[in-house]
């Protein structure tokens, strides 16, 4: 149990949509494919903004709605899969584009994929209780659309692009913010089941070897779907378990925006009322790792999520990670 | 203060040996020229190593020393600056290559560059003394040597590959271990110094544009020195008074082994006797995230670090990062 709260939330959209029916004829695929596959029906990808730009942006409206400046960051953490550039860390970029102070804060990364949000909170969160900062930024920046393979419908069809950032701060006594604990258990059996190969060491950018395809993104949809169908259940009942909550207590649930049948699981085998999960998928897409601090700036903005309420953030990242985070909001 | 210990390192070099003579002849330097400038007498290039092989391979001799197995890790934290993949992150990669229980532990990389295993230590240990998981691996491994630009020699000459892991867990009652804090500070202004600016969503590794000096390390190597020693010394010193050490009661210096005058700076301007400052630099080259946790390893297998001696771990990352680490080990 952390003492910390979420004071701001912020999200960048890029302004170009791109409907599911566009891109069916673009990449000549049959008439409404891809909303009955992915259950996407539009998503923005990116023309001109950059990863920290976008992060940036988002970054600048969750310290607006926390009533807070740029002098009050002692940390940054950037929570993504796709980074900017090799070297350095997206976070070091952001402090530029954010005009934070030159010096005044730590920048880093942290990268899980899908679930980068929830651990960097976890890891933001156990910083601040431990006294280690006092003012955190987390965001999430992803361009998905450029690592797309247009062989690949599914996973093709599947991403956007967004950014969302929190602001993260220790909770004064009179508040209701608490992060009660987070849960994340990574099973590399499935490493191989949704990757890129390129973009590293294995397959450097530069060797002859390296094809077009190493640095587009893979993904065998249907077996992470039974591997998460099978371990999910009784991963979420054990960490309900651990905190003591019952599924009907929890206010609103804000999943990772994987697929539509990722989602309907959840509702149909993992025991929520529909009224309790958050769901952006239709307009968004799977944005990697900025979906759920999207979905969950999102939730916050419509009034669904309210301070006091109990949310629970949890999803399926790459590696196969699962995690879940429970929060006071 | 957090309560938390190194239970285990280990490291990883590979077998190849490049001498600085011969990378000499190799990219037409005057002969002598590479050691002068870069204190770099040798170090080592993989063959067929590969990132999670290697830090694996480190990670198993980090268990071996703590008296431990991989049954017993709770956490997987990569420390490196090159991921061997763009999806999933490396620890994942790590568990698999380790054999550690298939979703036994929750897996993400940390990235800072040059100070990765540091941040990646400060993290960890607040994770630990809050609870929050009893046993880290953290390890850092790097091939930097895919990423020389040939054409630019003394970033060419000062890089070596490697691997190394501490095995982290709560201190008990009688155990000397303690971090006492960690300082971290980012000048973004100094991001462009030094970079690699493909690899990321900027020149995405497909994008016509992108040529392969954009995949290929690129550092202003006087700016950099220069930013850096007007900097380090104020850092230093607010850091040591910040927990109440004097640099005569530190038994050892542990420092990025970043390049020769870096390090001969710290004896000669920043008020270090030479026989408190742990240098691997001329056999092993600047090993990026490797450097530290890897010095710190040889430093205790040399005997020059014991349980109870007060250590600073130390350096400056790509970003421009400082940091700073001080525990008892």
């Amino acid at each position: 149990m952390l003492p910390v709260k979420i004071s701001g939330l912020g999200y960048y959209l890029p302004e170009h949509i791109v409907t599911s029916a566009e891109l069916e004829r673009q990449l000549a695929i049959s008439p409404g494919w891809i909303e009955r596959t992915t259950g996407v029906h539009e998503r923005r990808y990116v023309r001109n903004e950059t990863t920290a730009g976008m992060a940036a942006a988002a970054a600048q409206r969750a310290l607006d709605h926390a009533g807070m400046s740029v002098n009050d960051l002692d940390v940054i953490i950037g929570a993504s899969t796709a980074m900017q550039q090799g070297i350095p860390c997206t976070a070091a970029l952001v402090q530029r584009e954010l005009g934070a102070p030159d010096g005044g804060s730590a920048c880093f990364d942290i990268n899980a994929t899908c679930v980068s949000f929830i651990v960097a909170l976890q890891a933001g969160a156990a910083m601040l209780a431990g006294g280690v900062y006092r003012t955190a930024l987390i965001f999430s920046s992803e361009i998905a659309s450029y690592s797309r393979n247009p062989k690949e419908h599914e996973s093709a069809a599947l991403f956007g692009d967004a950014a969302a950032a929190a602001i993260v701060t220790r909770a004064a006594p009179n508040d209701t913010g608490v992060v009660w604990r987070a849960q994340f258990n990574t099973y590399s059996s499935g490493a191989d089941l949704a990757q890129i190969t390129g973009f590293g060491t294995l397959h450097h950018p530069n060797a002859p070897s390296t094809t077009p395809e190493m640095n587009m993104f893979h993904m065998e949809g249907s077996a992470i779907f039974k591997k998460a169908l099978r371990l999910f259940g009784p991963f979420l009942d054990e960490f309900l378990r651990s905190i003591g909550w019952e599924r009907g207590e929890i206010d609103m649930v804000v999943p990772h925006q994987a697929s539509r049948h990722g989602l309907e699981y959840l509702t149909a085998r993992l025991g929520f009322r529909p009224e309790q999960v958050f769901i952006n998928l239709p307009k968004r897409g799977n944005c990697i790792a900025a979906s759920i601090p999207l979905a969950l700036t999102e939730a916050v903005q419509a009034g669904a999520i309210q301070r006091g309420h109990r949310v629970l953030l949890l999803g399926t990242g790459t590696g196969l990670t699962l995690g879940a985070l429970a929060l006071t909001f």
